[in-house]
């Protein structure tokens, strides 16, 4: 006999904190959310987190069923079930996380595992567990958002490496005397292709070209994503220039990155995504140009088979696997 | 009772085949060379090898002790057993060694297992046997010679990837605009920090720029690796800049495979290692600055513990385990 299972998983953002029972096939059974940014206090925010897991148990039939607890949050450490130093949460340091709910869940008759990783790792297991990546052993998960996470993916699992923090594309440089990183250092990948860095790029063609562009008649604040991307689509030559270079230095960090593990593909996830061909279509070029020679011509990008909208929770999910 | 094993471990050059007899603990019993180079057609050239694998077997006491043969081949297949369009041997296209040496050694009655692999990879595993990485999870094996190889190793085990390819930080790319590379792209560590890219270095510098230089007295066929070692030895400002070069090219390379796969440490090995703290010193320093802020001050740079003339025969000796 076959029993089912569900899985918890529990999505943490700087804004929200989202929950969702998930059943093998990753349907959301139930969802929930609690504002993150509402607590100041770290112990207050986790026992509120252990009330919406108690209330996620009680939707399931049988308690007996449930797999554990996966979660996926910022700068969260595989290795110590931590969280630490994560610049867009109110609490500061490291917070313990899994041994926190463990044990008060313990003491309330409950002995779930709970498992956390970073968002981006998450999202990898995500794809490998409900997504496009389902008995894939060697795959690469790229997150274009505010910043560029990645997941890799080596032998069926995530590389956490010697200290959980393994997977740092978006940390690798590809321009040594380049442009300044939030990180520190200058010419990371992340520099040039989260939303943030597609925004520095048009200011800087702005400010230091004569490139015509309708980029010109707006003022600076609401020169964001969406501002480039509706330019782009009209032919703007300018903002199509800064969805090549965040295409291509994105393409070396990730050609380096399968110098290193020799993926089978590379899938793709996040807001910048949604730019469609824009990206695509100059990251692929860029890709296969950036490749060494035995790599050329033999790994896809594939964007996330995961709904947007559920990814974070279902990456928490498979975390329970 | 703990029955002790040999492996059969060979070396195959451009120019020799080298062939051991290694007990557990990386002593090689017994030891024999061929010349590669002299073999035209590559079935006499894997018969003598065959020949030489038999000879060893007879010093051993007792054959059913020997637990298999080991091979490091430039541009060696794990998941195949080839070696594949390797620019340095007579035999063009794709040799079937394993396949070869299995069946014809299963027709003389050897049932013996022939593991293949490249010659930076079975560096990495020999560390890990018989070197300074036993017991270590996690670590990354950078060999530099006339070019630059990797082993990049993942909670116990060599990162082989999706084609058997993986492990290339030679050819991930760290100046985009840079220095052409023999794989035909631009700005890969091995264009660099090589020996042959040492060389490069010195003959830019002496013709691109005015720096007094000892270099300047010898004629350019001569200015190779020892020479340059040698003026930089004698402070020489322009050799000295040369080994700053190379080891900031490198140190942004490992750095970016660190970010990937979050090493414990890494490990150095060959012909450029020699010249000590030339290389060491400006690599610690520029490898700790091109660090993400989580790696940083935590993963040590060590020099191979294996002999540096026996390293090719215990690492692939160590392909047995």
């Amino acid at each position: 006999m076959i029993m089912e299972s569900y899985s918890i998983g529990i999505d943490i953002g700087g804004t929200n904190t989202g929950f969702g029972l998930v059943d093998e096939k990753g349907n959301i059974i139930f969802n929930s959310s609690i504002s993150t940014k509402s607590f100041d206090i770290v112990e207050d925010y986790l026992d509120e987190v252990i009330n919406q897991i108690l209330l996620l148990t009680e939707k399931c039939d049988d308690k007996s069923k449930i797999r554990g607890i996966g979660i996926g949050a910022p700068n969260g450490n595989y290795y110590k079930g931590t969280i630490e130093h994560a610049p867009n949460l109110n609490f500061e340091g490291i917070i313990y996380v899994k041994d926190y709910l463990e044990e008060k869940l313990r003491g309330k008759g409950y002995d779930l595992k709970v498992t956390l990783t970073n968002d981006a790792n998450a999202a990898a297991i995500g794809e490998m567990i409900y997504g496009g990546a389902k008995g894939m052993k060697n795959f690469i998960m790229i997150t274009l958002g505010t910043g560029v996470g990645s997941g890799i993916v080596v032998d069926g699992k995530v590389v956490y490496g010697n200290d959980g923090f393994a997977g740092e594309v978006g940390h690798t440089i590809v321009q040594p005397e380049g442009r300044m990183c939030g990180c520190g250092r200058k010419g990371c990948v992340e520099a040039y292709s989260s939303v943030t860095g597609l925004r520095k790029t048009a200011l800087e063609l702005l400010s230091n070209t004569k490139i015509d562009s309708s980029l010109r008649e707006i003022t600076q604040e609401n020169i964001g994503g969406k501002a480039i991307y509706n330019a782009a689509r009209s032919g703007d030559t300018l903002a199509l220039k800064c969805f090549e270079i965040t295409a291509k230095m994105l393409a070396i960090g990730m050609a380096n990155a399968v110098a290193v593990t020799s993926p089978e593909k590379i899938f793709l996830f996040g807001g910048l995504i949604k730019s469609g061909n824009l990206l695509m279509k100059p990251l692929k070029k860029y890709f296969e140009e950036s490749l060494f020679v035995v790599f050329q011509n033999k790994i896809d990008l594939e964007i996330s088979h995961l709904d947007e909208n559920k990814a974070a929770i279902l990456g928490a999910a498979a975390l329970t696997y």
